[in-house]
């Protein structure tokens, strides 16, 4: 009875999206039961999945927001 | 001081409602604070209670989305 | 589909208990479930509980480990 | 830069296995960075995979740990 | 590689603000950042930080809902 | 009444230390308590810290466990 929760940055990565889509939530709810199943013989009944969007202010890599960081540094996702 | 997070989907449970209402919340609160007194006795000053509501979307059961899910198979909470 | 994280100090504190007992575990496990179900209709199928023993010198209260503030402070919990 | 946090019980699901074997966790590990890979766009040095292995007497379903729920049940994963 | 979250009420602390400041954000990030470097030699290139903000509602202590200890005791944060 | 969470892998970095030592824990526990302290006016008392180490096989980045990673790039941290 795992529980996988996926964190992400709360942003656009589809093209013209602003924010994770619908489809994209349900393709990483998708596959990630699908892999538990795969690996450990989980089945899909037993698997829970959390999804987390944060803000970019509120994430931190390299000591900065990732709403500065991207200003600065490019583009690292 | 224990801490406990209850993670539930964001949605209307109680008559009327469209998401946990401040009286439910307020009642996990005093409950769960009052089960670590009765079990391990932790007092109510050292115990941190954290509700995340999480949008139906965001959370996976079955393969699927809870949105999904719930059109497909009935009513599972 | 609730999931409720129980952390705690790994430390006895039933009588002669130097953890967590099964037994203690257990009534949290119990009584949480029971609690979804009175406040927010939650059927016991739907509710996962994970308890997480932490260790003294992990935990921090008032700027220090526990296992510090316990020779200091006296005996919080 | 996402975190994906994978919770299981602590046991063997692999033939001769007490608990996850070093091979499934790479395998989780390699499977959901390519997920968020395919999915989202995220490049492998931007994704962090926790796998955590929770003890069954620590794992709560149907108001009754794990340890005790598979002894009435049958064998729920 | 650490990963550091850190949640707080969602209110305001700086004067005139009525929740966490994009300056405290930052404030946080670098110096959990820099904290980890100093303490364990983590290069900032390394190190997660998730901040998260939780409404008043939603966080217990001392058995009630930080929105009603508030009202009753003064001013815990 | 902030929870602060830091997760570490298993391993020391301290010279001669093959875990996380009881000191750094104990700096990493009253730093952060001062960080929030001077960034958001939080009292000692009313903020709390997990810290939690990771397997090295637990921890995955650049799709693979951290302890394949060591072997193979060098010393990432």
């Amino acid at each position: 009875m795992p529980i996988v929760t996926i964190q992400v940055t709360r942003e656009g990565t589809a093209p013209g999206a602003t924010s994770t889509t619908a489809e994209q939530k349900a393709a990483l709810i998708q596959g990630v039961s699908q892999l538990l199943l795969d690996v450990m013989g989980k089945p899909f009944d037993s698997t829970f999945v959390v999804i987390e969007e944060v803000d970019l202010d509120n994430w931190g890599w390299h000591g900065l927001p990732v709403s500065e960081l991207r200003k600065r540094a490019g583009r690292p996702r």
